[in-house]
């Protein structure tokens, strides 16, 4: 029997919300297709994956959505909660699944609101439409937001032991906190720099993750397309200030 | 057999997050306990939800969470897809379970939104603080964000029939979609008057529901919280201008 070959939809030239998606399946090895970054003549591009989109019974109401056989599933949290027993990345018992989903949904909370550091009044505008609220935006996340989500997925992951975020295995939240870590080094290096002895077991559990031999592989491929200006993630000088300038 | 009597752990004097799970319990006449509106001598309180918060082996970040025996599961998305097949508000397939659940994750985000119409800056500072900017974000979401997500689920709804956004049967998601459709007619009366006339099925979804006799029978009750300026929902009328005064 061979392994279904998934069909990862997402938008082309960015990590976004879709790398989530991408880490889980890369660490598993699973087959998959990442449809929109294939050209229009193999059935691939932003055309084909907007017609799915908007063809599907219960059409997604944005990217990312997978597709595995006759299923379309939209909400990357939910695209993980489907993929983690199948590809080994949770236990199959309804409560590690329950929790693994608890802190996934947490981290979507947390990957929205460093979206809204640079878009704190409308996705429809631009960044240098809306930089003085972005400022304040992004003051008030880094001095109030990031201890408060870090240090409490820093406490859960103590909790547990200190290896991994659900306990006794490696799960796709571990992937899932990788990706935060990175994201938010790359948006905020300084704030990251001085904030990172608070949090020394989730940089450590960063650090695992980027040795995993098919994560150190798939991040030394052009699959890992590099962090720009056009994510979620996103480093504008400005919006984190080395520490002598800070107030 | 005695159905489990569940408790709902959330803040006592809101609606917020924690109306969509009380709206479901509600629904299905589900015995439950809304712990922290119970007095300190009934083991009831802010305090006795926080203790038990802080407790448990898997912390939830924030209320609401469930407690159901020895399960306690946070993220109201994640509570409704758990007490879904067990209240029968969801078909108990894994293709419905996560199809209702991807439109209830689309919900979160709408609600996310929501909240940040008055607060787009910061969450530890008060609506007085940043008023210009919450005018400005409540513009943006008001021209383009509730055309876009109630115009999706007008969509969705349309094409399942007309009748439920899962298709065929009453679901969670529905009730749901009630509390947002109440909730955004409280805080922005002016635009969803203006703009009812563009989700007609949406509306008459809303209005069936309110007439089911135990959601009737809630709202008429002193467990339904008044909506108010504390909670998700909240109306400042200089964010919601009469359409003559509207640029």
């Amino acid at each position: 029997m061979n392994a279904p070959t998934y069909e990862l939809y997402y938008w082309p030239g960015i990590q976004g919300r879709g790398e989530f998606v991408r880490l889980a399946l890369e660490d598993a090895g699973a087959p998959y297709v990442d449809v929109a970054r294939l050209p229009a003549a193999k059935h691939g591009g932003v055309a084909a994956m907007q017609k799915l989109m908007k063809s599907h019974a219960l059409e997604p109401f944005a990217p990312p959505f997978l597709r595995s056989g006759d299923v379309v599933i939209a909400q990357v949290a939910n695209i993980l909660f489907y993929l983690g027993p199948r590809l080994g990345l949770v236990p199959d018992d309804e409560a590690s699944r329950l929790g693994a989903h608890q802190l996934q949904l947490t981290i979507t909370d947390l990957v929205a609101e460093v979206h809204d550091t640079h878009h704190p009044i409308s996705i429809e505008l631009y960044y240098e439409d809306q930089k003085p609220e972005a400022l304040r935006r992004s003051q008030a996340f880094l001095a109030e937001r990031i201890p408060k989500f870090l240090g409490y997925f820093e406490r859960v992951l103590d909790r547990h032991g200190g290896r991994h975020l659900l306990g006794g295995a490696m799960s796709y939240v571990d992937l899932s906190m990788f990706q935060v870590i990175e994201g938010l080094r790359y948006a905020f290096p300084h704030a990251m720099a001085a904030f990172a002895p608070r949090i020394p077991k989730l940089v450590a559990l960063h650090d695992r993750v980027a040795e995993r031999p098919r994560i150190a592989a798939y991040l030394a491929s052009d699959r890992r397309i590099p962090f720009n200006e056009d994510g979620v993630f996103r480093h504008y000088p400005e919006l984190d200030p080395a520490p002598s300038k800070r107030r």
